[in-house]
């Protein structure tokens, strides 16, 4: 053996003692482990914890603690309108950054808007409602400094098919808006409730993996819908769904394509990309994909006017309503049916709204390392939407290409939202009678190329490498989205992602240790090939908390590995199995199904005469196994600190021929 | 320190090298870990493995392995139909103890089934029918020695609700039974395609706890139910929820109620308790209450024929039906509306025969040490149900008092079903005309002594030491089922249930780990108050795989262990934290969002200039940080073996005062 280096030598001083002090434990494990063990009266402090880790794991009262009551008024005031807090040391350079990101963001989310509007069958103008208002009150409410607020691709086609399942657009628009409002408002109740209620952590059912093949998905269907104004359709399905677009867009083919149209679309769909392109190569001139919608628009209506395409069969924007938002408080539905109808589909399109925002600040916060208050973040995002519902707005939230831009233009604080709405504002009083001659066309190449950044190639590859499961949900939702609509497709992803959790806790790992050569050190024979099993004994980890949903399938496996080990052990007529020491380190509770199942596999064991020791059981195990009495079925002496400490005291019955 | 005995010595041999080695190990991290990687592209093994352990994880085909095919057609034979195995070796001696087994049960199971048939809403003979062909074809399918089989109460009674809420068996009695029959039918198919299907661990999801309230649940209201016949009331709700039951008993008091019934009643109830007291006392003198119902009956029968107290009011049976099970082939709804009802009430019925036929069957097999195959039992137990379905017979499963009783009279196979049906059809052939001055009271006292045993005290009291979540639940059951009704008593229990795997998923434990004085073992501090933290470093166990469910709590959930800790060290002003370690031992695995937070974790960490450090990750993890790259950004030197190894790399920088 080498020389032992003096850190060795140090270490070795360390252990020797350590094993013979460990071994002492051994003797005493139940000494060692009643010192583990709280006291029993808890039950109270019990509940308490766990109420406080499932709804205040984030402490959001950490700040008042100890505070005069005069300060915690002001922090209080401040925890609901974090504005004054960044507001007080916020300052001219800081501004500066705010305002170039504003007009960026402004200049990209004009023309996106009245896109997105028409996404939910509304009118042009409701899209700038939504860019007006509600980005004005997160300003005020939310802690997010980079997150740009406003309609977005994926809620507004959502809210368009879910609205459209109960009211067609066509023949019944006023009925159509007034529950688009509805469902606005209720979205908005949702998202607040969800955050004054704590239950924030809802919202992380939903699997990054879901996430991403459900926008991708989205995504698709979106640019799918876009083929109507690019190829100048005339009557076009109302369905999202690939086949259905797919079959009105051939049918139409022969007449129904006007060639002005398609020539415009093309001819700024290039130009576009080529923007985009730009933007990707050098991040410097993020600004030139970020205006390059804004110009094309500009020069688009120009072109059209002159050329007065319109009478040619280009589609036009045609009217947009000019000034603000109106009041929308009495065009709500409190009664009748339509009330649940708004309930359900508010509920819905709230919950995929806040996936979205919640994704984006928590990106973005990570970046700059902030922490962001997800349950603050609900309350702030759902207010903003009730009080949209109330001006004419429709469900509004973060998105992920103007939150990219506002980021990358150098923004500061919320301050660039309140600077775009600003500009919307002025749009909307000033300009919106320009947009007459603007062609739909223009607004579906831009809505194209707004789109195609939600499709994210390298997550899907990374998702197929890191875990098949997570795969499998990912294209789930992307095909459900694409073959059948966007409620579906979320379902599947949600489901899917269910079904794991599910199969996690009812099909638990378990493995065989051995012993790593020349150490005391206990590992997975599957994962260490020369981990060697100790002759007489058989060592086997449960991976997993034993719980009702898995502990007859435990005890069943465990079982399962001695009935191998023997059959082999038979085979090669060697010693046979004398004692099974059960590693419990990841068992981090067990339930009373779990301790049935500990005492069936005490007892079966008996019966094959095999002594049953258990290794380092955690503290939420050790008091069960005491409350049950199971310690004293199996004896004291049979529970110890390490696997090593168990092995050492299996000795004297078996002799170990060193590794 | 003590001299060390020859044992420490030798360990301490071991010792030097163990450390020496393992660090070593520490050194070469990635190389152990690489060692512990399996192939990359096992993507087909990966999922195939998956699928065994979920569907397979019991090996059916063990036995089949290398044997040759006529051997192979025997067993596969033998496996549908045990009877062939165990009958080969079956003796006279065998026989005895089934003979006698099997009169007991039939003569506990007579006037239980006519009680229970009551319960369902059915004429009596039905409860008869259904303890004649049912336990026939288990004898022949099941792998069970000890349960036996007929209608049980909670059945019954859920039947009975189920049915009545779909059609009125008062003034519809014919459809009624037909969808009796129809539910019967699909309870079969629901329980034999799962069994085929391997979906066997579905019933799992019902726990222990919730069982044990709900089974309680359904007593207590089954009790309440029998105050009618008890108390000889005429019209009676229909509902079973205590407070209209109660309502209805206090109604009548003034005029409704029966003294001459309830005379009866009482006194044969008082009977009956005695002789269960009896045989709770002497465990020999089981047969007491075994025959006590089988003898009040004959005994109320014989007094009220001679008094002929039913002119009294006293209300009788009145009519059995003479002669077994007719078909009922042609009166199973196939078309119309009712098929789909019949199929819901079915699949819900179905299940829960199921969970107490296995809960049963499992039970008694770890008393006796077999195993019980749990899918094949529940073919078994399917098949069984739509033969009855064919033949007049409604849901029929294992029952807690007769097994018990079985058990005790020293049952060796299923042949004791066989002789208790045999009984059951000579009392349909030739003595059912004598129940008809049986009295209802009698029945009503009989089933209140069978039902009192299925409440649990023990196990609710064990529950609530062991697990206040699981006692949670047990009350929801109950409760729901008294005040509210049988299926809403299920369904809190299932979704309490649920609940409690997902509560588990989404905030799993944490903590911050000491080194034990003396040892190189590193455990909860909490758990272990004289494990000391090491200065310098911050040790946290993640007790969970980390998946999108639970991944950005545990990044938070660090970051706050992280915070709370350096507030502590600047009050003390003590060394900063240099260094975070992971303890990743019960991490068993981890998905792409898990894998996002730890990115995220290491960036904020690398802010704060904090070397992270990951300690024992499982194979699948392992895997998964590699397939990432996240072993690169982290640097694969940053990954040990154990906590002592990670430790043992930062000392240079801190030094450890030893504790």
């Amino acid at each position: 053996m080498v020389h032992p280096s003096p850190e060795v030598l140090d270490t070795k001083e360390i252990d020797i003692r350590s094993m013979s002090s460990s071994h002492r434990h051994s003797d005493q494990a139940p000494y060692m482990h009643k010192v583990g063990m709280p006291s029993k009266q808890n039950l109270l402090k019990e509940i308490k914890s766990t109420v406080k880790e499932t709804f205040f794991s984030d402490e959001p009262l950490r700040p008042f603690k100890d505070q005069p009551r005069s300060r915690k008024l002001v922090l209080g005031i401040q925890a609901i309108f974090p504005i004054l807090e960044w507001g007080r040391d916020y300052n001219f350079t800081k501004f500066k950054g705010d305002l170039i990101a504003g007009l960026t963001i402004a200049s990209l989310c004009i023309p996106q808007d009245i896109g997105y509007a028409k996404l939910a069958n509304l009118p042009p103008q409701y899209g700038l409602y939504s860019s007006f208002v509600p980005p004005l009150v997160y300003a005020f409410m939310g802690s997010s400094r980079d997150i740009a607020i406003g309609p977005v691709a994926v809620v507004s086609l959502l809210l368009g098919t879910l609205l459209q399942d109960e009211i067609d657009y066509e023949t019944h628009p006023k009925e159509y808006l007034r529950l688009a409002f509805t469902a606005t408002f209720f979205a908005g109740i949702t998202q607040a409730s969800l955050g004054l209620l704590r239950l924030g952590f809802l919202i992380d059912f939903l699997s990054h993996a879901a996430v991403v093949g459900f926008m991708g998905g989205a995504a698709v269907t979106i640019a799918l819908q876009q083929l109507k104004g690019f190829l100048g359709i005339k009557k076009f399905t109302k369905h999202s769904d690939i086949v259905s677009v797919m079959r009105s867009v051939l049918t139409s083919a022969h007449h129904g394509w006007n060639w002005q149209t398609i020539l415009i679309a093309a001819s700024f769909l290039s130009f576009l990309l080529f923007a985009k392109l730009i933007g990707k190569r050098n991040k410097k001139l993020f600004w030139v994909p970020a205006i390059a919608p804004l110009i094309s628009v500009i020069l688009s209506t120009f072109f059209v006017y002159i050329t007065r395409a319109d009478k040619d069969g280009v589609a036009i924007v045609r009217k947009i309503e000019k000034g603000i938002n109106p009041s929308s408080v009495n065009q709500i539905y409190f009664t009748g049916d339509y009330l649940m109808k708004g309930f359900k589909i508010g509920v819905v399109a709230g919950m995929v709204a806040l996936t979205e925002a919640v994704a984006i600040g928590r990106t973005f916060a990570a970046k700059k390392d902030y922490q962001l208050d997800g349950n603050k973040e609900m309350v702030a995002l759902g207010t903003m939407n009730v009080i949209g519902s109330m001006t004419s707005c429709y469900v509004a939230t973060g998105s992920f290409s103007r939150s990219a831009v506002n980021y990358m233009a150098g923004c500061n604080t919320a301050v660039s939202n309140i600077v775009m709405s600003g500009v919307v504002l002025l749009t909307l009083e000033l300009i919106t009678p320009l947009f007459k001659y603007t062609p739909n066309a223009i607004l579906a190449s831009i809505i194209i190329t707004a789109v195609i950044g939600l499709i994210d190639f390298d997550a899907v590859i990374l998702i197929w490498k890191i875990d098949k499961f997570d795969f499998v949900a990912c294209m789930g939702a992307f095909f459900g989205v694409i073959f059948i609509s966007v409620e579906i497709g979320l379902l599947v992803a949600v489901s899917i992602s269910f079904a794991k959790i599910l199969l996690q806790v009812t099909r638990p790992r378990t493995a065989l240790l051995g012993k790593l050569p020349l150490t005391t050190v206990y590992r997975n024979v599957e994962q260490y090939p020369d981990a060697a099993k100790v002759p007489g004994l058989l060592i086997v980890r449960v991976d997993s908390a034993i719980y009702f949903s898995n502990s007859n399938y435990i005890k069943e496996r465990i079982l399962r590995w001695l009935a191998d080990e023997e059959e082999q052990l038979k085979a090669k007529d060697l010693q046979r199995v004398d004692f099974l020491i059960v590693e419990m380190s990841p068992v981090t509770d067990i339930d009373t199904s779990g301790i049935h199942a500990l005492e069936e596999l005490y007892r079966s064991l008996k019966k094959r005469d095999i002594e049953l020791l258990l290794a380092n059981p955690g503290q939420a195990v050790i008091d069960k196994l005491y409350a049950s009495k199971f310690t004293d079925l199996i004896g004291n002496d049979k529970i110890f600190l390490t696997v090593a400490d168990a092995v050492l005291t299996c000795k004297p019955k078996t002799a170990v021929e060193d590794v």
